[in-house]
């Protein structure tokens, strides 16, 4: 799979590719990203990407030319094209495995104060938000895409079974995690955990995962959204904390 | 107000803060942005900053005592706490608008397979996710993280107003924008925006921004979020389509 990001800061991406899952996926050559400079599709001398808008108003605005001429060069046949942008479509882990079976994402990073509707209306497949907040650029937000998406990628996650266990995915957020030293400061590890009986553990990452959803993020814990089994445990929960 | 990131890989942050309003923030000093390796605050010769999970599963966590070691290094009075996780309160306008009043920042990026649970519960004062999907660690989210809530730092963005304006604050998304060329390979800037009537552009921008919304987000524009006028002026859009 290949990504082409395009972007008038090409400098922002100097390391961020160079930890983890994304680093791994690049050694292996199962992913593959290019950094476009977007003024190396400029025509004028001045290699001018921005303008003031239409209509009055403060901040500049990406031109359409640039960005249309450098994802005509960077598209492949089938490739998708997508604009980095407050107004798209919320990136969730379901739109990430959706872009992970692209052969080719093109991403424009777009400056937030604006990048000409054109671009939106014309070129892009779409327009993707990381969330709802603003940021000066797509830049990060691109680089978070990539990483989201190259997840899904089969062969970028050592355990296929890492990517099932991780967050979301299941619905719920992940139980706690516990390493060495058993006990820290006076702080210790949960003795179920040194039981030995895997059922039992199971059943307490279970319980902690969704306690923690129900508490953190009642949006994924509502009764419509777990299963009858899972309704029980939380419910447990509940009267323990009763019983206390 | 001060930024301290505390990472296994330092080196993801090389260029990540060389662009846009951050960059600004920094060269005038208004905002300061240290990262940390997390190995310099292990005290074992084999730097060892993770370690097996108890109670049997792939993968490995982040050990405690490293982490507390680093923020209890950089950490200084009155300074918060977080944990870049997917457990974390989602980031958005709101919570970045919060940080931004914060002295200090310290963030922790945790690998996403996982951080030893005593962090969470006894050194953190809470979990921050920049969305619902995974990322292989908290590098990307803290840098997210920085530039949302940098925005909100007084004098770092140059009018005000363009974070007031900007996307999520008003609580809808951002109108469209245009730019040179009025004409681009046939497509046209509506002529509206050069009709010089200031009330009628204003109102037209609403009314695209309002539409936009009402198509890509419509959790952001239900009859309770949206304003008597702002009905009014959407009620307007549809009945046009119907005429036409």
């Amino acid at each position: 799979m290949r990504f082409d990001i395009i972007t008038i800061f090409p400098e922002m991406f100097a390391g961020v590719f160079s930890g983890g899952v994304v680093k791994r996926a690049l050694d292996r050559d199962v992913v593959r990203i290019a950094v476009h400079d977007l003024r190396d599709f400029t025509t004028d001398k001045h290699r001018q990407v921005d303008d003031r808008p239409f209509g009055g108003l403060e901040g500049m605005v990406l031109k359409p030319e640039p960005i249309f001429r450098a994802v005509e060069a960077v598209r492949e046949a089938g490739g998708k094209v997508y604009l980095l942008s407050p107004q798209g479509r919320t990136l969730d882990a379901g739109l990430a495995r959706e872009l992970s079976a692209e052969s080719q994402v093109v991403l424009i990073c777009g400056r937030y104060e604006g990048v000409d509707e054109r671009v939106v209306e014309h070129l892009a497949d779409g327009e993707i938000s990381i969330g709802d907040y603003v940021l000066s650029g797509g830049e990060l937000a691109a680089a978070v895409v990539v990483d989201a998406a190259a997840r899904f990628v089969p062969g970028v996650v050592g355990k296929e079974g890492s990517v099932r266990n991780d967050s979301f995915c299941g619905g719920i957020l992940d139980y706690p995690q516990y390493t060495r030293p058993r006990e820290f400061r006076g702080l210790k590890v949960p003795s179920v955990l040194f039981s030995g009986d895997h059922k039992r553990i199971e059943r307490w990452r279970r319980k902690k995962a969704l306690e923690k959803t129900a508490r953190q993020r009642p949006d994924l814990a509502g009764p419509g959204a777990l299963s009858p089994e899972d309704r029980d445990l939380l419910a447990e929960t509940k009267n323990e904390r009763k019983d206390e």
